[in-house]
């Protein structure tokens, strides 16, 4: 089936979880979209783990309902728009974000992520793609749960709440080729880039005088190194399991790097609490450490290296009944804190502008993260991100 | 023996664990000060549970030496000076906190409180005093250790780091009856209460805007519900198992209270969750969340009724080896914010003028929460305070 009819596209449809091969590349039908929605033709998507997390449990764990369609990080240009909404128009370049309630108190003080029903509303979705053998008609009702942080983007063509859409008209070039071009290397900045940039920046309030020490050096790790960078933070340690990963981090602005002893390694991690601590002043430890692997041993690992006073900031995602225990008496008299933070606590309307202008001031080098991938080729893609070859694969449309 | 000697004195000593019976009240001599000590004449002590928790470990758990002398809210006269001591001579009235190595970048960035060498210097201490029967001369190597927070003042006459003394001259009467019944009733400042008062005010930062609950109401908790009052906390939550505490905080400030379920309640610890969200505004729970018991599975439940990007503020203390096992992925989604802290993270000089002031303007209710006993009546202060029946005992030497 052609994507050309207007609610017709191709998407990665997950059936059940990516670990038995339920997830497929399927043409299906979209349907219309509501008042506060708009139908997004998709340049790309970028691949984040989290879509990996959700797309892999069992049906009713965390709420998962197949199939469905993943994809968090998506650029498009806007088709048609529901009859309420006001901040896009067609033909208009948009990024894609989360969504939220945008009414409750923490809506409506700038801190959207934390809105009480962010996880029902991004995480659950809503039904959008119908299997398009069963009709192409969109009067169909849709049995294939989309809007999946408002905007279900492993599709050709998907529809979209309006709030997860942030118009980039005037962020782009005015040239459709190099706005395509754009619109592809920008895909992550609604979740990703913005989760380790914002984490450091707004949610850590990193300056000159921190020792930033970024665990994971992920699309997310990566681009906390970089904010570091930015900010000017005087010692800036990055840790992986991968060698490539840590000369990427130099070249990005780590100042030292360190090999993570792995699950296969004879060493133990505990080792790691001297190294770092070595390479910070007067050996106190990182003042800021961000964890980007959700890993409870590293995480324990991360605030016994922190200095006291420090803070350390979860932002990898570990699955729901994860628990990580953490020695109450040490933490307490070290005056140490934990401090959880999704999407760098951000609003995306804001902060998609604010990237937009670091990658243009060559602060943000997104081009020494990003992998294309046509979107035929996700399964490499995704293969590529989780054995660690390829740091943020996007998906082109 | 009587402690009129300039090196006599009586004190508790703790030659095991409490819970052994192992703590005596005995006739000691104390050594010669040295260049950066003070000999301090104690007023008073107030009794916190910290002493408790020191001083019925076994040998070495937590590097616990016996023979020892507890005892950290100290108040009294300065009878001697050490060669560099500059910030108090003779006759000075003196309140006693914590101490630290004052050189290091946590103690010269005004948080001594966390200074990497905090542990060492309050809870291990120094030998000081030595049994009255094996001679009255000073020069005997003392044998049981005393400077537990720089002071040990569990005895009637101790030698006290500098670091540890606050100077109150002009803070305190100038008439002596007067001063010594004020020297009683502050002597609890320089830890419990600038502990509790000191997490909500500069720690937490709390403001008008804040919905404050603190958990377990005895000294520190209290202190907490006063501070969370002075400040203009819009909503301020009271938990506790006792119902005398429950009235006890209405009257320092609290404007609703819960009977928490105790061990051996029928209702289980997470019927608190919906209670004291029902008590916030749109049910969303405490912005600033005060633990003062140490108990994981209290805390955990804090954890969980907290509001969004919430903190959940650690000072209860609880042995070395307990763990909390906290729920990572519900608490990184929600942005909520584990911080330890101690002595609210006080300057103790400063700490303590700000407090005598407070209870100068009628914000401080000490005289609700302290009782005093005789320190040969120790075993009875200890007992009360243990059992719920007195909030801050002060033993009066």
């Amino acid at each position: 089936m052609s994507d050309t009819k207007p609610n017709a596209a191709r998407a990665i449809v997950s059936r059940g979880p990516l670990s038995k091969g339920l997830w497929k590349m399927e043409d299906v039908t979209i349907r219309e979209p509501g008042d506060d929605e708009v139908v997004v033709r998709v340049v790309a998507s970028g691949v984040c783990s989290t879509d990996v997390h959700f797309g892999n449990v069992k049906e009713g764990e965390w709420g998962a309902c197949y199939p469905c369609v993943k994809g968090h990080e998506g650029s498009g240009i806007v088709e048609r728009t529901g009859s309420s909404v006001t901040t896009c128009t067609p033909g208009d370049p948009v990024l894609l974000s989360f969504s939220s309630c945008t009414t409750c108190a923490l809506c409506t003080s700038g801190h959207p992520v934390y809105c009480p029903e962010f996880n029902e509303i991004n995480f659950l979705g809503r039904p959008v793609f119908s299997p398009a053998s069963t009709s192409n008609s969109p009067e169909v009702t849709p049995t294939i749960r989309g809007s999946f942080f408002g905007q279900s983007s492993f599709a050709s063509r998907t529809v979209v709440r309006e709030m997860s859409v942030v118009n980039v008209k005037g962020l782009v070039s005015e040239d459709e080729g190099v706005r395509l071009e754009e619109l592809r290397l920008l895909a992550p900045l609604g979740c990703g880039i913005q989760t380790g940039w914002g984490t450091i920046k707004k949610v850590a309030g990193a300056g000159e005088e921190d020792v930033v020490c970024v665990v994971g050096l992920g699309g997310v790790g990566l681009s906390g190194i970089m904010a570091a960078k930015a900010l000017g933070c005087k010692v800036i340690i990055g840790i992986d399991v991968l060698p490539s990963r840590l000369s990427l981090a130099t070249d990005l602005g780590a100042t030292h790097t360190l090999l993570s002893p792995s699950a296969s390694s004879p060493l133990p991690l505990a080792t790691l609490i001297s190294s770092v601590r070595a390479l910070t002043p007067s050996s106190l430890g990182p003042t800021i450490t961000l964890d980007t692997t959700g890993i409870p041993a590293l995480i324990r690992t991360a605030i016994a290296f922190t200095a006291p006073r420090g803070k350390i900031l979860q932002v990898g995602t570990a699955p729901p009944s994860t628990v990580l225990d953490l020695p109450i008496f040490e933490f307490m008299v070290q005056g140490k804190q934990y401090i959880g933070a999704i999407e760098g606590d951000s609003v995306a309307r804001e902060s998609v502008a604010e990237l937009v202008g670091e990658w243009r001031a060559g602060r943000l080098g997104l081009e020494n993260i990003v992998e294309y991938f046509g979107a035929e080729g996700w399964e490499n893609a995704v293969e590529g991100m989780r054995g660690g070859g390829v740091v943020k694969p996007v998906l082109v449309w």
